[in-house]
């Protein structure tokens, strides 16, 4: 990945059958290596200056293969920041991948994963956090992740740590003065004043942090387990909740034999919904195999919905999954529903839990308010406006900033020396930059780039 | 699909995620359905004469989704000959899904399947023949069948039937007028003239019939069945076979539970292998059902291929296949082989059939050989050069246009009225208008694009 002298080539369309396709070639020869491959109608070669250029597409054999159109892109207008070259043929897998081999025959090289990006990156034109945010805008399966991650992409988080880096880097400065002139009073580092900053780029830190547990349920998706006797209405209860949600066409693989898994939209969150048979007494030693797997997947759980049929008194087993669910953690992320509330009595069916959402699958009575409170308790309470952090790489490295800011602060309190204190705030530095990718080493550029898809 | 006044809107590029996706919308207000979900980075929005304009896209609330390209043709550059406008935002199915949902939200309407290419060929930009075979480029398996598929789309076969259209019209004309002014004897047809012409018209009608087969070969592939006794080797020659040749991607559904189906390439031509244990005497009643599932896979096939065991003596239901195999039709589609010939007399060993050829999937020994022979069962001795006919409504036009103009010259030659006589020129020429389209009715083209992708 890290030669950038070559000229690189990759279909940047997603594989398949399409109307059209688009071939990429980025680097000083692009335009070379594309004349070899394209045939204008007209009689002069398209130039960077213009508008898209029609002709007819040759393969290795020089015989023509599809009409469509040449694009060019100078460096400055490119995604890379390389000369760059698009072919538009038909969105044909047999024309695009002997279009590709041409352009390799040509002297290109086929892009690994994210390696045009990783151009883009080492040319200037993003950071490293604004690329991994285009990786998750491709990635969207929902339009509310799209957005998110278009902010991120657009530099609305590499913007919010500017001014804390840039405060960072003014007190290093200062301090690397204050030890280098020891002798000269005036340029002490002054406690006050550098605790104060010091404790304005931990807000900053603790704020952004505060968003992630939403940023990551948003950018990962939430797992969420159903719980409940057979015939609590589970199935009906999910199909009603999310009836008006566009269901994701994404299938799951791997479901797992007893437990069902479906892949759903919740307000533009994307929710994993697993649904297990596990409330009920095991005497068959088979079906208990059974039962642990329903509990492991309640422990993997990001929300627990346990349901109860408001026509029947509670089961031994049921009171049980209510004691457990009032004990910490488990409050934080565990619904009770008691369902069939259109019924005689299951509006009053008494159910020992401080919170009862009753809710009728049938009727859809009760739905708004459980939907709000899913989305409550996977997004917080505030409402989540394009949370910043929803990966938890940066996520790591903010709270190693702050950790680290932490110990500066500290030191200077204790009247520590200028050198210790210098220390805390340079590494504080150097685990915020590795959001933004300033003093990241190439083992961990490579292990990033490695997740995006070939083509970008 | 025949209201040609709206402004279409279609996701372009294949389905799925990747560096780049292509909105196209095509229509009057094509440019200020574009504008609503473009703005561009500078101060000017693009017109058609310019270069791809950078800029960002937005969703139906207006807030920024993605950057990306607006590219603008004019009605006379563009794919369906009506101004259109596409849009290059990321390849993410979730812009992509906002953006179509913004264009119909500012008055676009969703093209249905082939709906752009329709237009294409209602504003004349290609003919029916040539609009089937962009459909056949784009779900070209090889890159044999995109070069034949691009052929048809350059407009070969177009090219090809003019000369003959233009015959009969003329003729048409000349009976016509024949017809009309009976007392002017110098009007009447010639009948040797007539025929003569007829001749010619009927001769390129069988020459592009006669490349058929192959066409259909090459256009959907061809059935391959396998057939010998357990352990005479297939597995291992089929490997050995197509070992060089690239793997298809597609997998294929609804494979039988005992016969065993691949999808392979072989010189370009699409191949579907059949495996089946067939040979075999059959005691056990439920094993017939397995056999009579090998015939009807037999039956089925476009070649089959009789596998021996060299080192074996040949058992009486091998005998049996044999003499079935040298019964026309079955000698032109049947190959025998012997394999293991690298063992201890099966280079040798008798076999009763006038063509053998002797293989060894172990050594490779024989496989060149065979492989061209294979090629000559499918798509005949002479090379094939882009093959025009590869369409079965093409070919089924074409058969109807040659007996039509066979039952006309007949007339002729009989002496019959000219009026008859015209009447057949009349239905060849409504024949031959099928292939390209002049005389197509609605529900024709209904049929047929719908078997385009969408955003085609």
């Amino acid at each position: 990945m890290h030669d950038l002298s070559t000229t690189l080539v990759a279909v940047a369309t997603p594989p398949g059958r399409g109307g059209v396709g688009c071939l990429r070639i980025s680097g000083d020869r692009a335009v070379d290596i594309a004349n070899r491959l394209f045939q204008p109608s007209g009689k002069r070669s398209p130039t960077s200056a213009d508008r898209p250029c029609f002709g007819r597409f040759r393969g290795r054999d020089g015989r023509p293969l599809d009409h469509g159109y040449l694009v060019i892109f100078p460096a400055r207008r490119s995604y890379t920041g390389e000369l760059t070259a698009e072919l538009w043929p038909h969105g044909s897998p047999a024309v695009l991948a002997e279009l590709v081999e041409g352009a390799i025959a040509a002297g290109a090289q086929a892009a690994g994963p994210g390696e045009l990006t990783y151009r883009a990156l080492r040319n200037g034109r993003l950071d490293l956090a604004r690329a991994e945010a285009v990786r998750d805008l491709v990635a969207a399966r929902t339009l509310y992740q799209a957005r998110v991650a278009f902010a991120q992409a657009d530099g609305a988080l590499s913007r919010r740590l500017g001014p804390l880096r840039e405060s960072l880097e003014e007190w290093i400065a200062r301090g690397e003065a204050a030890v280098e002139f020891v002798d000269e009073s005036e340029t002490h580092l002054p406690g006050g004043e550098l605790q104060r900053a010091i404790e304005q780029a931990r807000e900053v830190c603790s704020e952004l942090l505060a968003g992630f547990r939403a940023g990551r349920v948003l950018r990962e998706g939430a797992r969420l387990v159903i719980v409940g006797r057979p015939n609590a209405g589970k199935s009906s209860l999910f199909n009603r909740l999310l009836s008006n949600e566009r269901a994701i066409v994404t299938e799951i693989e791997g479901t797992t034999r007893d437990t069902l898994e479906e892949q759903l939209e919740l307000d533009g969150i994307p929710v994993r919904l697993v649904d297990t048979a596990g409330l009920r007494s095991v005497r068959d030693p088979i079906e208990s195999e059974g039962v642990r797997r329903a509990k492991q997947a309640r422990e993997e759980a990001d929300l627990v919905l346990l349901v109860f049929d408001g026509a029947c008194p509670l089961q031994e087993v049921e009171l049980k999954a209510l004691r457990r669910a009032e004990q910490p953690p488990e409050t934080e992320r565990t619904v009770v529903v008691v369902n069939k509330c259109d019924l005689n009595g299951a509006r009053t069916m008494p159910v020992p839990h401080p919170e009862v959402l009753r809710v009728s699958a049938r009727t859809g009575e009760g739905l708004d308010e459980l939907r709000a409170a899913l989305r409550r308790l996977l997004v917080g309470n505030r409402p989540v406006e394009d949370p910043l952090i929803t990966n938890s790489r940066h996520a790591r490295a903010l709270e190693q900033t702050e950790a680290a800011l932490g110990r500066a602060a500290g030191a200077s309190a204790s009247g520590l020396s200028e050198e210790l204190v210098l220390e805390d705030l340079r590494e504080g530095m150097l685990h915020l930059g590795e959001i933004t990718g300033e003093f990241t080493n190439e083992d961990l550029y490579d292990r990033i780039f490695s997740t995006f898809c070939i083509g970008k």
